[in-house]
């Protein structure tokens, strides 16, 4: 199979070729996770062999790259009862008024409990761009009016319709670092569909309809290392447009990396997310931690596994945090 | 096996005999999900025959049964950037100061996205308590003092062990609710440890050592009815005390139900909580929809399945909202 | 001076009557606070004459009467670091990592502190509508396009115009329920602007041109009783929006009062709201608690003060909660 | 009035002199607010003669020097509804489910609203530390113990305390850049109680009992410039702890400053804040903008106004957000 693409093509040229809408059906909001049923399920469960479990998530903490002041700010963990509050129950007799929220009613009895709550940016650690995330001309996938996405959330194509198909299936993993014999590829550096059929072939696995690929280029490793936000946010190796096609040629149903964007950033008018996203329907990965994936398969040699990569059920959301397991 | 205890005991006369302070070492802070490795994942893989996904996660939105006033809230999800925005790079022309944050500037070339985030307490909807969720007389599990769960979340026993870790195993369904042939069981019914193995002998399925035990009472599926959140939150049947024994002696890894509190309130001391997570470090699901996964299980009387229940890597975390995933 | 309008007249009718687009010239944003000038607030300043000071304020706590639902939540004050993390720094020696965000690093030297943040939905409380509150057929206050108010704020009519510009200058107090001897006015009960030229009259208390002017009908002291909330949002006593025409014939500068919504709900297409918002570019107080302030005009007869209800300067808001002062 | 004191005398043994446990009963929880009284405010509202308005706070923005990683980050404002939701009542028709949140619902009949939210920590901008911000020795203003702070918030010494009892009286301003004709200064520099009093002398102004005494250093006007986060957060001009004395002395309500600290940083354990805040209950008020105050008090030379600083009224806070008004 290859690209076939004649030179000077644009991505507006393959918007067809690649055109999801319809295809399953004129009220679909799900796209490419329609690839994944119970027959691909079934086959990528056969693929949990050595009871391996790897997370591929990132710590939603305060030292994610995102920046200060924009609307994509590092999520906050903040406790809402703490351990401290134990002595409390003693301390505050007799400070307490009735009626008053404290600690005293409801710690009665000896039992203490503490609790947590999250300020969630979806777009800041490991997360899917759901279906709903980008559009363009007015319309998103399947051509609903991006205006069906108001304030109050995406009433359609929002997070739910993955949430409620289950994010589960047979992972690829395409280790395009490794290949190179590279820590990290180099910034900017565009990853081209013939490069991801050579590393597959190199790895000895085969891309197949409803795999979910999962390609490194080891950015996060190097973010790990030098915690440089903007570049890791603005200069990462990433995918060509191109490689768009490529993914709807394979029937792929999803894509996953370990850097910000997926595509290089280039002059930031993202032709690959509006090809994927829009036109196709598909799942992007952003910011997933493959650095401990890439050791267990260079290990054994097996870059095929069972992923769950499951979204909280957020009815009308356009992004979802997760801590995606690969199972082997 | 049996619980065998006599009568007049009381939970605390049982702290001894189901603490595992110490059992995986004294640094320990992942308790029983230490009873899942390699061998466990392996042979819950090999449950996934149908490749059938069924998604446990109740909708993380404002209809949850949480209070308007109190520190535990209904989620938020509030969209940053939406489809409303589309039109403004033409209609706000002339008026963007330079240097605004507006979508002028990170709209351009006709790419547009949307943006979401949200405001979420790990207790609300589908969650996990964590290891350092509860604790008494000072102490949480494994001895660690409670005062290293501070505000700035918990230094010893936070979610990340079980992230990092991966939740994913064996999991068997305790349909207790079907047993009856009820819909829902009684307000504040306390289900017993010789209960739990009736259901069990009944649907043919055995607990083994590093299982996810998910039982169902109907509370959920009341609740989807009449949305009675006070009923949902303080009165729904549940476990009584000794099936944290119980579960001891199974060697289960984690318990999870579709009501608000695994056990039933009582009178708000909580005895299981106390045993299941301070003694046993174990975790505790919540508020899971077992309604389609009890539908599924009775058409071919298969009650054991992979289960994937993984939540967010946040550090420090005490609790997890949580989307987990019953595959077969 | 009077009201003049003919019978059958619509709110449409006076659109042009009241309008104040262009008034202030093409580029203006601020609206009818220009009728607070030097002059005003000097005249304003000399009605300090009791020393005495009147918080305006409700409290910004759970207790307030929004809904656990939609999207007007009631605020949430978190502690992110308290009282009970003081022991800590003894108890968690020995447990913290190097690197930890830890009150060891951040508590050295026996210095101990607490800190807090607010989620503060701006209409939840004490509040001014701001001139970027209100629209309709595309257009808001001074003929801006709506589309001017993004994902990202208010880029034209934010309330920082007002917090530049102050909020601050003579305030008169027309106690309706009072005037009527009533603890609070009859649910739904529509107030009339002759019936405001009339308590004012009765009060000896003249309306000039830049007044707030600040009314009351009992609704919140009545809140504070029975808590609640629904007739508390929907069904409060309320001005007609004929008083939007009394309003622009006095020069008032914005208008509070201790309801809801400051109009009676009615059908809910908000024409006061319209008029005096979108067409007369006026902020409007809501939820303002004036019980105190009843007595204390109730006691010595005057019923002019000066009146300070500064917001905070968030850039691109379109409301602000704030906690008033009437300064005696 | 002079500090008189002895040489070598550290702020320990300052404790006592400066202690105003007990002055305004055990149960006081205001500390030096008590020093104004109607008496103060009348006064205050005496120097209104020019009718000029001048807000001291700064814009609440990403642009705070605040953080991306701390607990003390940049505030949010999120639109919960916009303008680019106004065609949507059209562009959605028949996408709208029965039972959404969906603006259909809520923008009936033409009318149309934008609403928002912030995520406001308290100490990112200008602000009052709280009489329950700092503690030692297990103990905070009053003698109440600190464990009293409690997750639940401040069970004393809360901010309801001020809001409740107003924060409004005379200002005082000392330019202390200015009378060094700097327009900042130097990094580090500690303002001493001499220096105080020479400005104040300079300046033709006496500080009186009850004033709130606002104190520039330029570094606002500087950060405005550089945008140096670090360098405002941690290197700033500011007082030495000797300061506190002089506060004492002279019944100073309250200070604030247009620095992060208020005092000097030096070696972080904050003698100021312990003396100031825990020992006398007083606020400290820190990044305020004074910039346009010193221009305004520069012209015609008079450096006392009245000053509203007034707080939300948010029970158990124990900082303040805050948009003061300076007005002369």
């Amino acid at each position: 199979m290859s690209t076939d693409m004649a030179p000077g093509r644009t991505w507006r040229d393959m918007v067809e070729d690649v055109s999801n809408w319809g295809r399953w059906g004129e009220d679909d909001q799900l796209g490419t996770l329609n690839l994944i049923g119970p027959d691909e399920v079934r086959a990528a469960g056969s693929l949990i062999r050595r009871g391996q479990v790897i997370p591929l998530g990132v710590p939603l903490d305060g030292w994610l790259p995102n920046s200060r002041t924009g609307f994509r700010r590092n999520p906050m963990h903040i406790m809402v009862v703490d351990g401290g509050d134990d002595d409390l129950a003693e301390k505050t007799k007799g400070f307490v008024s009735p009626g008053s929220r404290n600690a005293l009613q409801v710690m009665h009895g000896g039992f203490r409990f503490t609790e947590d709550m999250l300020i969630l940016p979806s777009q800041a650690g490991t997360q899917w761009d759901g279906v709903g995330h980008v559009y363009y001309d007015g319309l998103m996938y399947n051509g609903y009016p991006a205006a069906t996405i108001t304030s109050f959330g995406a009433s359609r194509c929002g997070m739910e319709q993955a949430a409620r198909h289950g994010v589960a299936g047979r992972g690829v993993f395409l280790d395009v670092a490794r290949h190179h014999s590279a820590a990290v590829l180099p910034s900017e550096y565009a990853i081209s569909p013939a490069e991801l059929d050579e590393v597959a072939a190199s790895e000895g696995v085969e891309v197949r309809s409803g795999d979910i690929v999962v390609i490194r280029t080891g950015a996060w490793g190097k973010f790990l290392v030098d915690r440089d936000g903007r570049e890791y946010l603005l200069e990462c190796a990433g995918l060509s447009w191109e490689c768009a096609v490529w993914a709807h040629q394979h029937n792929v149903a999803a894509i996953a990396m370990d850097n910000s964007q997926v595509e290089v950033l280039g002059d930031g008018t993202h032709p690959l997310h509006r090809l994927a996203i829009r036109n196709m329907g598909m799942l992007l990965g952003e910011i997933w931690n493959l650095e401990a994936l890439s050791e267990a398969c260079a290990v054994d040699g097996a870059y095929e596994f069972f992923l769950d990569a499951q979204p909280l059920d957020v009815p009308g959301a356009v992004g979802a945090s997760i801590n995606p397991l690969a199972i082997r």
